[in-house]
C-alpha cells in the first residue's frame, strides 16, 4: 500500500494504516495539554509521530515548532480548513507556527506560475489569519522566495536513488520528487533557521510520505554530523480526512458538491449544507423509533471539526440524534445557523487582513 | 548509444557521432572569424550546434555570449585546459565569457560539501584567469551562491518524466539528473540576466546531453512565451577528447600518468612527458626509414592543442616527423621546454591571481 500525497487517498482502516506505516495510536501520548486542542479531544488526530518530544519541550517549557502549509492554487476551503485550524490549536498550546505557501508545489502540481500564485497567496494567507493564526509568534514563507528551503533539495539528493523515492511515493514524475524535497526543507526550515527544535506537522494521512522522506533524510544528513548538533526528528500528527460533503469519498475540486469555499455566496453554502449526506433514515417515523445514525453524518462532522467548540452542545447533539429526540431538519437548521455565521464573521475579519498578509509576504505591490 | 558526462567516454569514430546526434560538421560554418581560434584551425573542435547564429553576431556585431565552466573537485590539469582555453579563445573572438564553478555538481557527482570547494574554486578560478580569461569581460559564479541557477530546475522541471531524462543521460540517481537541470540554469544564465543573447558552449563531446537538455527545455520554456522575446536555443562546439598521456583512453584522476595537474612539481611534469606515448618506431634506424606516426603521438598533441602557438612550427615538426628526420628524443626534448615554461609562466601568474579571484568570488575570508 502506497500513500498518495497527490491524489485521492481512499482510508477507511486507521487501525490498520498506523501498524503499517509505523504510526503510533494518539491513546499512548494522550495527556492534559493535549486535551486543549479539539482535534485531540474529539479523536480526530487518531496517531503521531514523535508528539512525545513535543510533550517534553511543553512540560520543560522549551521552545517547539508546529510547521503546515498550504498550496495556493485556489480559494480557501473546507479541505483545507483542518489544517489551518491545527496550527491554531497547536500554535494556542505554545508552539512557533511555521507556515509554508506552498508555490512551487502550485507550479509542478498544478502548472501555476509564481506570478500567477502571488495573489492567492495573499488571500490564503488572509484566511489563515482569520482562522487565529497569530503572526507575532509565527514565521511564514512563499517557497519561491526562501532560499533556505530552495537550497536543501541540492543538499539531500546527493545519493538519493529514483528507487528511494518510488518506494515512498510511487512512481512520479521528476518535478513532483522535486517538489516532495522542497518540502523536506519546509519542514526542517525552523530547525535549519534556528537551530535544533522539537516540531511537529499536523497533516492528513495522505501526507504521511513527506514525513516519512523528511526523517529519512533528517537521519542522513543533520544527525552524527561532526560538531554540529543533532536536529530532532520532525514529527508528526493524522488526521482523519473529512469525505465529501455530499458522501463522495474525499473532497475534490471537481465536484463543488463536497466542499465549498469561505468566500462563497452563503445562499450556495446553504444549498450544499441542505443537500449534505446525513445519517437520518428514511422516514420520520423510522428516525423516531431507530435512532439517527451520527457517526455517518456528515452535519455532525462539520459541527465536530470546526463549527461547534462547545463539548456539552456537541455530545447533546449526538445523544439526541442516537435517540430519535433530533431530526435532521432541526439539525441541519442549527447547523447551517452555525456555519454561515461562522463564514460571515470570517470573512469580515479576512478583509481587514490582507494589508498584513501582504506585509507578511512582501508583497504590497501586488493589486 | 548514450553519452555519459559523468563517467569515461571512449569515442572514436566522430563522423558516426555527428550523424547519430544531429551535430553539424564544422566544415558547414569554416570562417576566417573562426579561423583566429586555433581550436577550429587545427581540427580540435570537429562539430558544433548552431555556431552559425554566433558567426552572424560577430559580423553584425552585436553581442553573443560564450559559456563554460569547471568542476571545482581537484587541482586544475591539463584535462580542465581545453575548455579553459576554448573559453579563453572565444572571449578573444568578441564574446562576454560566462564561466560557472560548478560546486552543485561537485557535491552531487563526489560528495564535496560547498565550504570544501570554495578553496578549490578560488584555486581553479586563478588558473582560469591565468590562462587569459579577462575578468572585465566576464560573469563568474559559483552554483551555490547563484539564485537565478539554482531557481532554474524549479520551472523547468515541471512534467518532466524520468524517462525523457533516461532517454538523455541514462538511468541516474535523482542527484546527477538535478545536477544536470542546474547547467541547464548555467548555460541560460547570460540569456536569464540580459535577456535574449547567442551563447556558444564549448565542451567535449560527453556532455553533449546537457546541451541537447538544455535546447529542449528552452524549446519549452523559453520561447513562444507570450510577452516575452524568445530565448536563443544555445549553441555548442565539440572538440575531440585528449587521450591519456600514456596512451590510455581518457585522462583520468585514477591513473596519474595520464596527465598532470599545472601545481605539479616539473620533474614528474616531465617524468610523464618523458614517459608518454608517441609515434615513434622500434629503433631509430626504422623510424629514419618509414618516418614517425605524429597522429598517434601525444606530444605532438600537446603542442596542437596547447603549448605551440605558431602554425609553421607546429607543421613543420609534424613533416619533420614523417619524413624520419625529426626522432623522438629531440622532439620530446622541445616540447617538454615549452610545456615546462608554460607552467612556471602559468604558476608565475597564477599567484598574483589568487587575490583577484577571491574578490570575483565574494570569498575574501577563505585562507
Amino acid at each position: 500500500m502506497t500513500l498518495d500525497p497527490w491524489g485521492n487517498a481512499l482510508v477507511d482502516d486507521y487501525e490498520r494504516l498506523c501498524k503499517d506505516f509505523g504510526i503510533e495510536k494518539i491513546e499512548t501520548v494522550m495527556d492534559e495539554a493535549l486535551k486543549k486542542n479539539r482535534f485531540f479531544r474529539r479523536g480526530i488526530i487518531f496517531g503521531h509521530r514523535d508528539l512525545g518530544v513535543i510533550l517534553k519541550a511543553i512540560k520543560m517549557k522549551k521552545p517547539w515548532a508546529v510547521m503546515s502549509g498550504i498550496k495556493p492554487s485556489g480559494a480557501f476551503h473546507l479541505g483545507t480548513f483542518t489544517t489551518a485550524s491545527e496550527i491554531v490549536e497547536f500554535q494556542k498550546m505554545g508552539g512557533k507556527a511555521y507556515y509554508a505557501i506552498a508555490d512551487i508545489e502550485s507550479w509542478q502540481d498544478n502548472g501555476i506560475s509564481y506570478e500567477m500564485t502571488a495573489k492567492t497567496a495573499i488571500d490564503n494567507l488572509a484566511d489563515i489569519l482569520a482562522v487565529g493564526l497569530d503572526p507575532k509568534n509565527a514565521y511564514i514563507w512563499r517557497q519561491s522566495a526562501q532560499e533556505t528551503v530552495k537550497d536543501l533539495p541540492y543538499l539531500v539528493s546527493r545519493g538519493l536513488t529514483n528507487n528511494m523515492l518510488d518506494a515512498i511515493y510511487g512512481e512520479r514524475q521528476f518535478g513532483l520528487y522535486l517538489s516532495a524535497l522542497v518540502q523536506v526543507g519546509d519542514i526542517l526550515l525552523p530547525q535549519l533557521q534556528e537551530g535544533p527544535v522539537p516540531t511537529v506537522v499536523p497533516v492528513g494521512i495522505d501526507q504521511d510520505p513527506h514525513i516519512r522522506l523528511t526523517r529519512d533524510l533528517t537521519r542522513k544528513y543533520f544527525q552524527g554530523v561532526q560538531g554540529k548538533q543533532d536536529f530532532f526528528l520532525p514529527g508528526s500528527t493524522y488526521h482523519k480526512l473529512l469525505p465529501g460533503l455530499d458522501g463522495t469519498e474525499k473532497m475534490s475540486k471537481r465536484n463543488p458538491n463536497s466542499s465549498f469555499g469561505f468566500d462563497e455566496d452563503p445562499a450556495s453554502i446553504k444549498r450544499k449544507l441542505q443537500n449534505a449526506l446525513t445519517g437520518g433514515r428514511d422516514t420520520k417515523e423510522e428516525q423516531q423509533r431507530l435512532g439517527g445514525q451520527p457517526e455517518k453524518c456528515m452535519i455532525h462532522k462539520l459541527l465536530q471539526y470546526h463549527f461547534l467548540e462547545d463539548d456539552k452542545k456537541l455530545q447533546e447533539i449526538w445523544n439526541d440524534c442516537k435517540s430519535g429526540k433530533l431530526l435532521c431538519g432541526p439539525c441541519k437548521k442549527y447547523a447551517i445557523d452555525m456555519v454561515l455565521t461562522y463564514v460571515k464573521s470570517h470573512q469580515e475579519k479576512k478583509v481587514k487582513l490582507i494589508p498584513v498578509a501582504k506585509k507578511i509576504l512582501g508583497l504590497e505591490d501586488v493589486a
